[in-house]
C-alpha cells in the first residue's frame, strides 16, 4: 500500500487529527511544575485513551515520577518491530506576557497552530499515533509491530526511564527506535538524522586562600584562583579552537567521503548563520567547515565561570574560589570516560602551587551515528519523499539525546531520527508552533514508514 | 618637653581617656546604613565637642553626606602646622551573632577594648585629640599648629572629601598629614609606613552571540565568550605572575639600597605568611621576595569572574557574555592613566573576531612614597620610640588610600602613616579590638611627636 492509497482516508481525518492534536494541547503538562501534577497524569491518560482507540494493548507505567505510557499492536511474526519514542510533556511556559495566543489555548495562525508542545513533542509524536490508528481503520494489514513509549520527564531529563530502561528492554525490545522530535534541515526541505554528538560534562573548582584577601594587602604574593583559573583554561583550549587536552582527539571518526560530499551539497551560508546568531564571525577550528565543527567534531565549552566579586561596582579582592562548568561534544568513536579522564589528569597537572583543584565529574554519554546504508533509512528517505514531494537530506545534530545513545545500548536498536518540525518553531520558547501542513505530511510520511518497514525482516534485518 | 615630663599627667587621665573611647564607641556611626543617619551626625557632635573642650576653633563642615568634623589650634609662625586626618564613622556590624559583647557595648577583655570603630578608626584618631587636649591642659606651650579633619564617610568612600577637598585646601594648608589608621607591624614592634601602592580598576566585558546558545547545536562554530575571556586574561599574566600587557610596568620604582636592607631585615617567614591565609605555596613574580611583592610591585589581579551559568548543576549553553572585574596595584611611578589606556590597548588587541569587548574604566590613583629621609619621619621615629620604647621598623603598604594621594596632590603635604593597630584587630569583622596599652602609648607617641615637630621650620622645613 502506498500513501497514495491512504491519502483519501487521511484527506478525510485530517479536520479530527488536528481536532486530537488540540485536546492534547489544551493539557498544561509542564512537567517541572509540580502545581501541573494532574494536567500532567491528565495528558499521559489523554494519550493513552486515543492509543486504546486503535484496538492497541496499553499500559501506564508508574515511576517514582510522571507515568510512561506503553502500547503495542500485535507482533507479525518475522517482520520488523518499530518503537515510537516521544513525549507528552512540556517545557514551562514563562514569559508569559509574550504569548500572542494563550500556550494551552491552540490558536490556528497562517497555517500554524501555535501552543506549548505544538512541535516539542505532541504535535510530532502524534503523527505516528494517528497514522497507526489510520491503517487500522483502513482495515489495512499491518505489516510490523508498532511500540509506543511516550514519557512524561523528557523535558526534566528522563532519569526515571533511563533508571528503568533495562528492566524494560524485553518489552521494547525491537529493530528500530523512530523518534520525531527534531527538525527539518529548513522550510520545504525534510532530513534524517543521522548522527548525534555525544556529551561529557564537568566542573572545576580551584581553591587558594582560606577566605577572599585584600587585593592590596596580599596582592602580588598569593596565586589568584580566578587567574589560574583563566590560564589553566586557556591551556585546554588553544587560539585556533583546537583543544589541547592530550587524548583529548583520540578515537575521533572522520567524515566519510560520502558523508563530506552530502554536507558539502546542503544550502548553507557562514554569513547568514553569524548574521542569525548575532556575530560578525564564526569561530572554531577554521580547518573544517562551520557545519562539520557543529556536527562532527568534539567540542570543550566553557558553560558558566563564577568567582569573587559579581555584580555591580567594584571589590578588591583575591577571590577565595574560581569555578568553571564545562561541557564538551563529543563523537563517534570517541571514549566519554576516556575523555573526562584526560581533562582530569591535564587540570590536575596544570593546577599551580597554591591552588587545590577540585574536580567533579558530571554525565557522560557517547556520540551517535547510524549507518546510511541501513535498510531503515533507505525505507524512511521513501517514506519521506512521498509524503513530502522531496528527498530528505542526511544530516547530523551537534546535540546530545543522552535517552538514543542509551536506546541503542540497552536495546541494541538503531535509531531514526526523524524531525517534522522547522528550526524557528519556538520550542521552549514563547509562542511555540508547529506548521500544520507538516503536521499531516508526518502523518503520511509515518503511515507510509510502517508500510515500507513491512518488506524488511525482523531483528537485524538489515545488518547481516 | 619630652614625653617622660608628661608621663604623670598622661597617667592621671588615662581612665579619662578609656571613659572618652567608650562614649564614643557608643554611638553606631555606621556611615553606610541609612537608619545610622541621627548616631553618626551624634558621632561627628561629639568629636566635635570634645575638641571644644581644649578651646580649640572648631567647625561642623556639611556635605551632600555626612558631616566633616575640623578643629584647629592657633597658628604658630615659623613653625610646621599638623593636619591629623581620622575618620568618626564605621564599618557595618553584621553578622550580630558571632560579636562576643554587642559592637556598640564597648568591653574590656584581656587588655583590648571590643567595641566597632575600637581600632578603625575611633581609638587610632582620639589618641591625638587626647595628647593636643592634656598638652593644652598640662600648660603646655603648643610648639606648632595642629588641624583636624575628621570625616564620616572613609568606610564610603570619601566622595564628599574628595570633592571638596579643592575648595578646602586653604584651610586644611599644612606640612604633614598625620594618619592613625593601620597597624604596627606585629606585636611590640611599632612602625611607619611610608609607602602605598596605587590603584587601577576596570572592567571587561565580551559580548559573543545575541543570547545564550545551545552549546550541542552551535558549539564548534561560535566564539565562546567565556572562552575568550579565558585566553585573554591568561595572555595579560603569565604564569611566572609578570604581567604581560606592554607599557604595564613603565616608571616603576625600584627599591633603593637602604630600603631593600631594612625590608630584609624586617622578622618574616614565607610559610608562617602561607599558613595564615591557608595555602600551601605562595605565588607572584619569584625575582622578588614576598614583602617585596606585595608591598612595592604592581599587580594584575582577577577580583570577579562572571559568566553564564551560575549556581548548582549544569547548564549546557554557550554564554552569551563574559565579564571579568580587573584591578591593578601599582607603585611609584607607574602613571595609571598610561597602564589603564595600555591595558585596554592590549585587550582591545587581544579580542578574538565574534567577540566585542567593552572596556570599562573604573579608578585610579598612583602611589605614595615618602622620603625615609624626610625629617617629619625622623620626628615620628624618636617619638614612637620614646612612647613604645621600641624603635619602629619602616614599612611600606601595599593596599591603597586614595586620600592619601589625594592628599599630597592638593595639600603638597606628605603624610606620616602611623598606625597603633595590630594585624589582627578585626576591622571590618566582628570582635574589632583595640589594645588598650597601645591607645595610651599612642597618645604619648602623638604629644611626642608634636613637640618633636615643633623643632622644625614651617612649609617645607625638611625639603631645602
Amino acid at each position: 500500500m502506498k500513501t497514495a492509497d491512504l491519502q483519501p482516508h487521511l484527506d478525510t481525518l485530517a479536520p479530527q487529527f488536528q481536532q486530537d492534536l488540540m485536546e492534547w494541547l489544551r493539557i498544561a503538562s509542564i512537567s517541572s511544575d509540580p502545581s501541573c501534577m494532574r494536567q500532567t497524569s491528565e495528558a499521559a491518560d489523554w494519550i493513552a485513551n486515543h492509543l486504546r482507540r486503535g484496538g492497541l494493548e496499553v499500559q501506564r507505567i508508574e515511576t517514582q515520577g510522571h507515568p510512561l505510557v506503553f502500547a503495542q499492536s500485535p507482533p507479525i511474526p518475522g517482520r520488523p518491530v518499530v518503537l515510537v519514542y516521544g513525549h507528552y510533556d512540556v517545557q514551562p511556559v514563562e514569559p508569559l506576557e509574550q504569548w500572542i495566543s494563550g500556550p494551552f489555548e491552540p490558536t490556528i495562525r497562517d497555517g500554524n497552530i501555535y501552543a506549548r508542545g505544538a512541535t516539542d513533542d505532541k504535535g510530532q509524536v502524534l503523527t505516528h499515533v494517528e497514522s497507526l490508528l489510520t491503517l487500522i481503520e483502513a482495515g489495512v494489514r499491518l505489516p510490523i509491530q508498532v511500540k509506543f513509549l511516550i514519557e512524561g520527564e523528557e523535558e526534566v531529563g528522563s532519569a526515571n526511564l533511563e533508571r528503568l530502561l533495562p528492566s524494560l528492554a524485553k518489552q521494547l525490545d525491537c529493530d528500530v527506535v523512530v523518534i520525531s522530535d527534531s527538525s527539518q534541515y529548513d522550510v520545504g526541505q525534510p532530513a534524517i538524522t543521522y548522527g548525534l554528538r555525544g556529551i561529557a560534562t564537568f566542573e572545576l573548582r580551584l581553591d587558594g586562600p582560606r577566605q577572599d584577601l585584600h587585593s592590596g594587602s596580599f596582592g602580588g604574593a598569593v596565586t589568584n584562583p580566578a587567574v589560574a583559573l583563566c590560564q589553566m583554561l586557556a591551556a585546554a583550549i588553544g587560539r585556533d579552537g583546537r583543544v589541547q587536552i592530550p587524548g583529548f582527539y583520540d578515537g575521533c571518526r572522520e567524515l566519510t567521503e560520502i558523508e563530506r560530499r552530502r554536507l558539502a551539497e546542503l544550502p548553507y551560508s557562514d554569513a547568514e548563520f553569524a548574521r542569525s546568531i548575532g556575530v560578525d564571525a564564526l569561530g572554531g577550528d577554521q580547518r573544517y567547515g562551520a557545519l562539520e565543527r557543529r556536527w562532527t567534531r568534539p567540542t570543550f565549552e566553557i558553560n558558566g565561570l563564577t568567582s569573587g566579586h559579581q555584580g555591580e561596582g567594584g571589590k578588591t579582592i583575591i577571590p577565595a574560589t574560581a569555578s568553571a562548568k564545562i561541557s564538551c561534544r563529543l563523537v563517534p568513536d570517541q571514549d566519554p570516560e576516556k575523555v573526562v579522564a584526560a581533562a582530569e589528569a591535564f587540570f590536575h597537572a596544570q593546577t599551580p602551587p597554591g591552588i587545590r583543584l577540585h574536580f567533579k565529574r558530571g554525565h557522560a554519554a557517547p556520540g551517535m551515528l547510524s549507518r546510511l546504508d541501513s535498510p531503515y533509512i533507505a525505507a524512511a528517505q521513501r517514506a519521506i519523499e512521498s509524503a513530502f514531494g522531496k528527498q530528505p537530506v542526511m544530516i547530523r545534530e551537534g546535540g546530545s539525546i543522552p535517552i538514543v545513545t542509551r536506546f541503542q545500548e540497552v536495546l541494541g536498536a538503531d535509531c531514526l531520527l526523524l524531525g517534522w518540525g522547522l528550526s524557528d518553531d519556538n520550542a521552549h520558547s514563547p509562542n511555540e508552533k508547529f506548521c500544520l501542513a507538516d503536521f499531516h505530511r508526518g502523518i503520511a510520511a509515518s503511515a507510509q514508514l510502517f508500510m515500507e518497514l513491512g518488506s524488511l525482516n525482523h531483528h537485524r534485518a538489515g545488518h547481516g
